[in-house]
């Protein structure tokens, strides 16, 4: 059983702060992060989790926990992330509430919460702050960057920021720039939870907050997770469980998908601090590669990685043409870049169900960048690796 | 120009009741309506409105007005619900709040607005009271029945319940039995009206009610009316105006899509009943034409009238492949059934926008309609109608 345990390191230590990409300083900055196995100088992968995720990426605190760490099935000894030959790193990202700095956290100058005082952060400024965490860990170089959905977001987002620094990237289901219905389902989450009366101007701690108001963010954040054909298969026009017997004579719900819905909003209440939800949401709102550089194009060119980017057919949040039209933008900037289609049925979430369908895949590349790295091969542009411009 | 006027009309008088799908009765039951053209016992089509539509269907009250009805660009004379040729009617809809009984209406019983007292409704029992109206304006038979989403739902309701008094139905981006993932969107939009304090349990009159939770709910209703491809289109990462000089700073929107989306809520809640919202949307919900037959197939059969199902390519909500499999349920079923696919990328929306695609296939349809009724044929199952069978 591989057992983990959750550790913090505080950076940006005063006199020195983090100079966010909004202009803003802010530090220090403690950081949550797990590790798995042994680092060799050359075997680092960073993995970076979604929204509402985590630094407890595999295994166990202790042998009796119920469940393991989110992406279990591929992070472990003999798994496609084999911790037996890769270091393993994954870290709470800033703006969260698992143990990294966030709104939630100590202001240092009032000594209270941040709250609606926790500046606005971007992938870029979570980006820094991994980077100064692998620094501190003695990492000059990652083999590898992998994350879904916002962290495939900011396995992008290291890829172009850091090309010395990264010798591949694994962005799973994102985008290079969040695109104007992502941001529309984010806004009206976002509204559900400002328009709570506990939201209180976000200065609700120690108190519960915006708790329905979070519920109903969470329960539209799964809709959009989940596929039409998935909820067709799951629930359908079934009837919860009683409900049989009290037919419309309420808005209380009637069919299963409603009380699957209220639960999954009671239990992100039970786990999340709302102030985060805002915060990370706004982070994909603003993530855009590109901000800053001449073009779209030049941002991409920048990288020096291998990119292995993947798509899943049924994602409803980030569709997979936007995988392909990244990979195609990638393979045009002269990227060394491939293209991996889920097809999976259980939308934007397959990445953390459908393991299998990744496994295999991830395995390969990881392998690919360790004999290149092993090789002390400089990364070069595509053009000289055509063997890696495989279009899956 | 065409000139129009809203009437009512109080059907259900004591002792007489409507008594409806739930087993409770309502009654005296208001329905506002408009008329179009004049009736020649012949011509009548029945036009059924969406979510929070109302009967003004097309033409003006009055000259001056600055928009026509919401199908103008069908209705009318010459158009494709040519008036000059058909006695076109529309009302709203049971359980809105344009005119017809619904839960801002007053209870009899107590002299108070229903709210809450109000009883759930379902599509079934708004096309019970449609039939009342039609009757009442001594219409017998119908030539067709046409709407759109909560409107194609009663289209092919019409069908289903009254196969003699239906020559034609055009249901449009609706389905035979709303689905998981649809009930999932109406269930988020439901809560964020009841979680608004200002709700007061349903008991709110005559303030204004729910207003903040009313926008949340129409925001994320705008969002699946539209499309992926549209809302890139209009939006893309575009910032609202004067954004630019105060970026991230807070929650205010940023993106012009955010801003978009503000206005919309605060249009509706301008406009519309939210007590009308959710009971609307719960009927939505409890949409099943097979509700009470043998099998879903035993109740298609009953279909004697012509069907024309109207699909969106880009539809979110009701995706096309929903419409082509009702098609392909009603030919099974015996129906003569045609199927026209509208390539518009407007989502849902399409079929109030892209009039042009659907306005020729409308008219020659009720063409054909009105041929079959002047012949005096009696409408047969499809079997006999080998040239109707077409799949457009």
């Amino acid at each position: 059983m591989l057992l983990t345990e959750r550790q913090t390191v505080t950076l940006f230590h005063p006199p020195a702060s983090l100079t966010l990409e909004s202009g803003g300083r802010l530090g220090p900055i403690t950081v949550a992060y797990e590790t798995y196995g042994t680092y060799n100088g050359a075997n680092a992968v960073l993995i970076l989790h979604a929204l509402t995720g985590d630094s407890h990426v595999a295994g166990r605190y202790r042998p009796e926990d119920p469940k393991p760490g989110w992406w279990d099935p591929l992070v472990g000894p003999g798994k496609a992330f084999d911790t037996e030959r890769y270091f393993v790193v994954c870290s709470n990202v800033l703006g969260g509430c698992q143990g990294t700095t966030g709104p939630a956290s100590l202001d240092p100058a009032t000594g209270l919460p941040y709250g609606p005082d926790f500046p606005v952060v971007t992938v870029r400024d979570m980006v820094q702050v991994q980077r100064a965490l692998v620094e501190r860990l003695g990492i000059r170089r990652l083999l590898a960057v992998a994350g879904g959905s916002l962290g495939g977001m900011q396995a992008l987002e290291w890829a172009v920021q850091f090309p010395d620094q990264v010798a591949g990237s694994i962005p799973i289901a994102a985008n290079a720039r969040f695109h104007a219905q992502g941001i529309a389902f984010n806004e009206v989450q976002r509204r559900a939870i400002l328009n709570d009366p506990a939201w209180q101007g976000g200065r609700y701690y120690p108190g519960p907050g915006p708790a329905a108001g979070l519920a109903v963010a969470r329960m539209l954040g799964m809709i959009t997770y989940r596929s039409l054909e998935s909820m067709e298969e799951q629930f359908g026009r079934q009837v919860r469980r009683g409900g049989e017997d009290a037919p419309w004579q309420d808005f209380d719900p009637h069919f299963s998908v409603e009380t699957y819905l209220e639960h999954q909003g009671e239990a992100l209440v039970r786990r999340f601090d709302a102030n985060s939800y805002l915060y990370l949401s706004k982070a994909m709102d603003l993530h855009d590669v590109s901000r800053g550089f001449p073009s779209h194009e030049a941002a991409l060119a920048r990288i020096r990685a291998r990119m292995l980017v993947v798509g899943i057919r049924s994602d409803l949040l980030f569709p997979p043409q936007q995988q392909r039209g990244l990979t195609q933008d990638l393979l045009k900037a002269g990227v060394d870049a491939r293209y991996l289609e889920m097809d999976s049925p259980w939308g934007h979430d397959s990445f953390l169900v459908d393991h299998h369908l990744l496994a295999p895949t991830i395995r390969d590349f990881l392998e690919e960048l360790s004999q290149g790295e092993e090789a002390g091969e400089p990364l070069r542009p595509a053009a000289s690796h055509p063997e890696g411009r495989r279009w899956a």
